[in-house]
């Protein structure tokens, strides 16, 4: 069974990121969720970025907020693909930090990032990634992209009422 | 054997996406490169993105500058994870609004996006998601992050010269 | 009689747009309404945009938040001028990411961008475009003009009372 | 016969908007051009403002950088549709000055505003602004985004030689 | 006795305005208030920016939000110094639009910008430019700075009890 | 006779503040330039500011870079109008860091900001604030910007030729 | 025993400023504090950035809001290492003009400038620089900061309850 | 003899990096240099953050441009305080990502963040907290300043000739 690592690096990102966690779990992907602080754990993230390959783990969502860190060391210590989540934090300059310190890696270490506060489109990504060699996860994407369109056609007919 | 689609806006994007094709090339996975311009050629760019998946595509590499949609259309179209590569082309706001329209997409539609010109890390990124069930694929990346770390080394020891 | 469409990504930018619709028919011009979602319904954006303006639609009015893609695929899909009205929806940064993604269009395939949340003036420049080859329309925006300046000059002497 | 006025605040800003007079020509529209500065010329200004719309012009477009307020000014003083173009003057603050300068318009007074730079879109807007009532001009649009759609199809081609 | 004419583009812009009439009179200097609008009674801009240096009037505080072109258009038709207040108002762009398009006025035509808001400072500037050559006026300044230290200085004393 | 005082934090600052020189002589007015660096000399700074209104100084011109303290500094000390010039420097951060830096003062203490690099304005705006008590120099600028009203329109003709 | 001086521009600054004084309470270092304003008391900057540091204090932390110019000017006046902080206050932009004015300080006179309202870090960072040469301090530091990471390790176990 | 760390995340930062390696030679202070990058050399990260204040080192610079993790990646290892200079590569968005990723650190683990490119001044700020109790450094500190002092009044003087 395909897994995925969701990590942040606060409790308080949790509000956030508990989009990715519940889109996982409704394509069946197992989910492991950890809080790894690259900045007052860094033992623990570097025990998790070096061992999280070796754990059946497939793909690492990192959250995190501020000059955040966490997204960009994963990927530093890892070979799985890492997706990072924005996280609008109180104090941020209107989530530009997050987003410019998880999006600008340097040559050779990429981050996959989605939109500021977008956890749902993480667990989305990850879950087409794991997609990519798995029919069934892809099917499920197919059958979800499906659901989204209805509701917009729904929408649409309610409107015209 | 793997198959990774390498698509861009317009020839001039090449010099920037030509680094997503040979970091490709490297790891031995299969490339596809064509021109799609989300706002010139939408049947082509329909006909792609419905498509790529049945073709034996895994991962779309798609570049573009500024109000760059042809990422976040092809995310549209395709169950495929879409990796979104921000040009800085002539006349861009500084690369802001190519970054912006590939990053900050809508819930249910992710696109995984890199830094600005970041083609390299687009390939590094797509050979990741192939390894997160190629452990073939996994262990050339990991022989990939060594070899960015013996440059540095190197490069430390020459200082130290 | 003139017809303007006016199309959405969402039901949740109804608040927004219900301004152009109010300014239209307050010009007696017909709208349609419709909820067309670039990233949910493809489909349906391809054949909105094919047809348009078969239907009779003269201009299209556009509106959508974040890496805001109906307005530039409508322009890419109709001959028709495109309006597009950037949506500041939530998570958005601070309205940037819908105006860099509406504005800043390649050469070739023109958006007729208004302020953030400007449907208002949308719905006024949609009435200006028709009012360009009919005088009939052209008289009632001299004549809303008129209001606008009595509106300033009531409150100019409500001030010096 | 359609006629298009294309107007900017100084010479220098001829070499950007030339692009749109260009564009206008070859779909034989009528071009009208002059130099109006908002801030050096404030009579013509006015008497261009309040008459262009009696001289048998449709569409103005104005271009100008830094506070650019020709086209906002324009817009106040005329019922016809006003097109902006933001021009990328030396000292300009990226062109982020003359993008808000145009864009960001009031409620009452729209100011289509197309890319910076974006003469030439600027054009193909005023074609299509005439072409929303005017079928000959509407299907040379067509052919015309025909022509982009077939230069991007040999780019694509050359490509794969 | 010295002059200032107060004047501003709607009267929602009076709770920001407000401050710098209050200074105003603080300092025994006349003040007109106005509402002018560039945008919606630009007839009334011209009369009133052609004429006010003929009716007494040293300085214009002009205040606006948005793309904010009244500060610069009186700069235009009027010899006096022009004082331009930012104002943030709603559907701002964070209130940058009326910053630049007040500031970044083209070489020929100065708006003297005070900060987002500055309506305070605006009057404490056409006081010091009244000051410049009546030594009753800057002598009131100088009071007027000992009152802002004194107001440090006690709250210094009240942060050690 | 009037008398302006140009300063800036550099001599690196020059270039651009030799506009302001220039347009002060040609208006007649008197010029003092001096280079006080707030951070390097503040003791200078600190003596310049305290007596420049007992020099015979009417206005106070003041240039400088990044994060540009001249100016305000100079408007804490001095009773006198400061007008400040945010000057783009080498590792400024594109301009905003000496706009903002200048243009942001806190309320009471105001500094005249004009546009980036806009040295010339500045020296006008000084022309104008003396002016606004001084009917000849109040003509001048009149003449000045008559002047500025023919190069545009002989720029128009040469055009229409 | 070590001194570190807390000042701010403003009483209105203590509630962001307090947590600095807490954490170097912690720390049981010395804390002078007090209301410097560099625009509206010079005379008090002069005296207090002059002889800072023959008063037995090692280190300076200055918090200011928009155009902050109180820790530049002290690090002009003192030979200390000045800490910023950048105060989000009522106006700013975006808390932009303070981090600007405080970080983009020339070559010659630094400020150690820590994140937006970032006062806690400011504490710290004051203690590690008296840590730089005091052992006693630095173990603190080392305390404090395991227990940062037992915060977070406790966080990660209630998660997983 | 005081020592402090310079360190880089690759050696084509040395450009920049070198004037702060100048600046502390000129102060006598020890320097130690190093190639350190937080993306391609995690383990000599670790190593280097975690034995650094056991080494006699007592303040560390660290550069680094893009998403720079370096200094915040030592801050977050070593106790002893971090100088971060944000260094503008290519294919950075203008500075800001270094900026912003360097100095919005979360609570707990402050980075020193100096100017853009501001090496220098990161030597200058170690010389300072070095200086902060060593009263020999300190007086060069003083020494210095004199001198920046002395360069300024002789531009003045030689501008005034």
């Amino acid at each position: 069974m395909a897994k995925v690592a969701v990590v942040m690096g606060s409790t308080s990102d949790m509000p956030v990121m508990e989009d990715a966690i519940e889109i996982l779990k409704g394509f069946d992907i197992e989910v492991e969720v950890d809080i790894v602080s690259a900045h007052r754990t860094p033992e623990k993230l570097f025990d998790f970025g070096k061992t999280a390959h070796e754990k059946g783990i497939q793909v690492i969502i990192a959250g995190a907020g501020g000059a955040a860190h966490l997204p960009g060391m994963l990927a530093s210590l890892s070979p799985l693909p890492v997706i990072g989540v924005p996280v609008k934090s109180s104090n941020s300059i209107d989530g530009w930090d997050s987003v410019l310190s998880i999006l600008q890696m340097p040559g050779g270490v990429p981050v996959a990032t989605v939109a500021l506060n977008g956890a749902k489109n993480a667990g989305i990504l990850a879950a087409q990634i794991i997609g990519a060699t798995d029919k069934c996860i892809q099917d499920k994407i197919v059958v979800y992209k499906e659901g989204l369109k209805q509701k917009v056609i729904e929408g649409a007919k309610s409107l015209n009422k």
